[in-house]
């Protein structure tokens, strides 16, 4: 028996996100179909974390057990054969049999992609949310810099969720402006439900003078999920990367 | 009556190209079917020229007339909304009567994007060209260099073309790479049946090290197709602009 790491790349549009459920087709089921049509094993695949219906990876980590013998650095190749043209893996290898691609993960990266223009976008259509008014990029950086740091984000977090402890400790952000995309991106060691999602959605409000840069402290000290702004759509947000 | 321009965006993945065809739905029909939904009217849309079957634009030029009241600064807007997510219409506006996006064009900018690793994109798959082995950035470049000004482009032309004058004149080229994608950009008075693909296909193959920069000057004297490489695949091409 050994263990695999996969690092995936896939555009989430047409599935109900990562992880397996009745009636939906998942990713995750995705590729454990693959990796039973190569192996005919019924391997369980443990990603990093779930992402919601519509979200993007750039480089989710998954892990699984085989005992079949293809060398661990051919499934990548051997997984794309069946795989549909929307997932990839772009590496596999061994990895000590302790490892779990969940457990271990240290913290994560993000990236929010919103498209700033009038009109709606062709191209970028599953890709980017549509924002047509203008963003005041310099108060959106002024309320990022605040993120900065180990706080209670529990501000930012959907109703539902059963974590107890919402405190993490957010360790990069950047924002800029590449053309008609407004680009965010927010490392952190965890992310809460919806976290980076609600937050994208608070920068908005921001750019748009809905809100104060200068009420970011009060707005993350107050816990409370009725201050922030509205959930981004899920269409912006990539995984970009795992730290481990 | 009058004469109504659109710059317009489009997807074209799921399209048999620009041009209304028999037993094929064209990027053409849908507009003209979205105005005709507006106005009542069957107006004929002529755009700067046809682009193939899943080829892309970023700022296509198309314009009809109409005895519609619609403002036409509102076209766009009226358009979008019964315009399918994959083709958007970036702006509408009235243009002299005489004015006509084919006749009238002076030149066009195209972009051409590969995407340069071993494993195939997941996102970009419908959005460029999958090149796995690794490319010569600085012979491509030197490649690059010998399109500019005006030649004969026969090599560059795809056998079935009934164009006379093969003579085009190459006003602008640029080649870089950015993260995992090259892109290649060329401006002209004009372009030939296939020749930006025609030409991307001949610089992968000098990125590739099977054909010589140096060799190039040869390769465009010889009007010869067989001396060209491959016509790259449409998904990685995108009309960029058209000037007048």
């Amino acid at each position: 028996m050994i263990n695999i790491r996969l690092i995936i790349e896939y555009d989430g549009t047409a599935y109900h996100g990562w992880q397996s459920q009745k009636n939906a087709l998942a990713i995750q089921d995705v590729i454990e179909g693959a990796v039973f049509e190569l192996t005919g094993e019924r391997s369980r695949l443990y990603a990093s974390g779930r992402t919601d219906a519509g979200v993007h990876a750039l480089r989710q980590v998954a892990n699984f057990h085989t005992s079949s013998d293809i060398p661990s650095e051919r499934f990548a190749c051997a997984l794309n054969g069946v795989l549909p043209e929307d997932i990839v893996i772009r590496h596999s290898e061994e990895a000590d049999m302790s490892f779990h691609s969940r457990h271990d993960a240290k913290g994560k990266k993000y990236r929010y992609v919103i498209f700033n223009k009038e009109h709606r976008p062709a191209l970028m259509r599953n890709r980017a949310w549509h924002v047509p008014y203008s963003l005041d990029l310099p108060a959106m950086e002024k309320a990022v810099e605040y993120l900065q740091g180990t706080h209670d984000f529990g501000t930012f977090m959907s109703s539902g969720s059963s974590v107890e402890n919402t405190v993490r400790t957010v360790t990069g952000t950047s924002i800029e402006r590449r053309g008609e995309l407004v680009l965010f991106e927010i490392a952190a060691d965890g992310f809460l439900y919806n976290m980076v999602r609600i937050i994208a959605g608070t920068l908005v409000e921001t750019g748009a003078g809905r809100i104060s840069a200068d009420d970011m402290p009060c707005i993350i000290g107050s816990s409370d999920r009725i201050r922030a702004g509205k959930t981004a759509p899920a269409r912006g947000l990539y995984l970009v990367e795992v730290y481990y």
